[in-house]
């Protein structure tokens, strides 16, 4: 049983992103105990775990791991009481958040990392109410929680590293990618991101320039694909023939001034220009551009073989173009 | 011969961009006449030619495709005058498109289909100097181009429809997606979205909250997957639960105020809320979010095992995680 007991996980909210979570970690061999208010809440949960299941079983459960090591505690303080690990998902409302993270505090161990999975508050405002702030982190997780890997760590004014640290190594325990962010900003990075381009597709729809399915396809047949495998930077290092994101900024570095989209670009200084191309090179780890382009490559032979599968039947933009 | 006269292409300007279309059209099996004034350009684009071919081989190449059917004609005009489709690549420059389109327009038969690559400059700016304007259109194509299916098409104020679905339908013998745009702006639909993304990746990267790597992974990890599957609009409606889109709009609506990105949201108007509804679950095909989501996952699934191969190591995040 000791081995249990080390392994113990709460997650506190079980809505979509709380019954991610949930699933993640019973999949990679802990105990989980779940706490929420709502009514019928034990059952929905039951339903939607076994509903993620057999993509777990498909992935690979770990040695173990199974769903009868769920249990459900109606009482808040009872269910984390003996957790080392807390992941929580109340609704995101600031006051509401604040008041179960500090009930969290006041009933776990001082050792035990306590996670928030709010996409927009700062965790500095988060730990204000906490008699130990220093394990209070955001990890911030994308939908569905139990297959994208991506989970951002934000520490608050008062969070140790050595909690962050904990929170990583928990995090690739369950087979994710933890992202540790250095400053806490609304939206973190990867809401942000993805808000730009939101933005942008609704101006695109607003102006009547294209359709909702259009700026789909606009996404999916295109850059959607590059993005799987390679973020923005090193696309357009790619971009840049041998040269890289040096050529790519010369070349390029003006568009940041059209009119392409409603959003702002900062000055390109040679600072900002730097940080950019030295990242990049960085994380291309000093590999020629060729092999990285081979290694693209090779990606994409095999996705547009698998994807085609999976892309959605298109509706109007088939009709448009059949005539 | 008749057989290879009837599908003979034409591509003007074998930089990144025009090589990419050569090998697609040799790879579907057209007799391909390139120019470019570059000196060496026509060694410099067999090697490319060869360098991309055997990632053609494995997609399936089709009856009678062979390198053999390029031919390289220092002179333009020459290069276009037995064309049935001309694509043109030089570089970004107004006047110089200006001119090579209208040299194009004046050697070759007016049935023939003119089609610019251009990401910047709107068609109707491009057809001006025509004397048979219908023709011109734009088909803006994505890097790797032999190997990403997404074309934009758009037409000038003087092009035909006619002319747009021969386009479509020559861009779809050689397995695209074109993407027909009802609205001239600059940058069209795709660079308008991911150009959005990359100005908030700047901003991010400027002020210090991520680096170029960090950005990266927050997209890789995350977004990217989905995207290459669903756009942005059929992600949400999949975030949204049983209601999808509409009930996806009342939660997040408020969001688009708050300054996550630089990048200011336009109203939300009970048009634009009824556009997005409408077109979201017309691209769903009425399917339940319930199957959209079970399709989403089994891709998902399938791809994460796929993408793990490919991934560039990660350099600095790996160190910061392994400290």
């Amino acid at each position: 049983m000791t081995k249990t007991n080390n392994k113990q996980i709460a997650v506190v909210g079980t809505g979509v992103i709380g019954v991610g979570w949930i699933v993640r970690f019973l999949a990679h061999g802990y105990d989980v105990v779940a706490t929420d208010p709502a009514e019928g809440a034990e059952q929905k949960l039951r339903e939607g775990v076994a509903h993620a299941w057999p993509y777990m079983e498909r992935m690979g459960l770990a040695e173990g791991a199974s769903q009868d090591r769920l249990r459900f505690e109606a009482d808040l303080k009872e269910a984390v009481r003996d957790a080392v690990f807390v992941q929580e998902n109340v609704p995101e409302r600031e006051g509401l958040k604040r008041q179960v993270l500090a009930d969290i505090d006041a009933s776990t161990d001082r050792e035990t990392v306590i996670a928030s999975s709010t996409s927009g508050i700062t965790p500095s405002t988060l730990q204000q109410d906490c008699a130990h702030p220093e394990r209070i982190i955001v990890g911030h997780p994308f939908n569905p929680v139990y297959l994208l890997p991506l989970v951002e760590i934000v520490g608050g004014e008062h969070t140790s590293q050595e909690m962050i640290d904990k929170a990583s190594d928990i995090y690739k325990a369950i087979a994710m990618k933890p992202l540790v962010i250095q400053k806490e900003v609304e939206g973190h990075v990867a809401d942000r991101l993805m808000e730009a381009l939101w933005r942008e597709a609704l101006h695109i729809v607003n102006d009547g320039v294209a359709t909702t399915e259009e700026v789909d396809a606009a996404i999916t047949y295109g850059a959607g694909l590059r993005w799987a495998q390679m973020g923005p930077f090193l696309t357009f290092h790619l971009a840049g023939g041998d040269e890289g994101m040096k050529h790519m900024l010369k070349q390029f570095g003006p568009a940041l001034k059209l009119p392409w989209t409603k959003l702002e670009a900062p000055e390109l200084t040679d600072e900002l220009k730097d940080k950019v191309i030295e990242g990049t090179e960085q994380s291309a780890g000093n590999k020629p551009v060729q092999e990285l382009e081979k290694q693209r490559n090779e990606f994409l032979v095999r996705l547009l073989d698998l994807v085609e599968e999976y892309w959605p039947e298109p509706q109007t933009i088939l009709q448009n173009e059949q005539k």
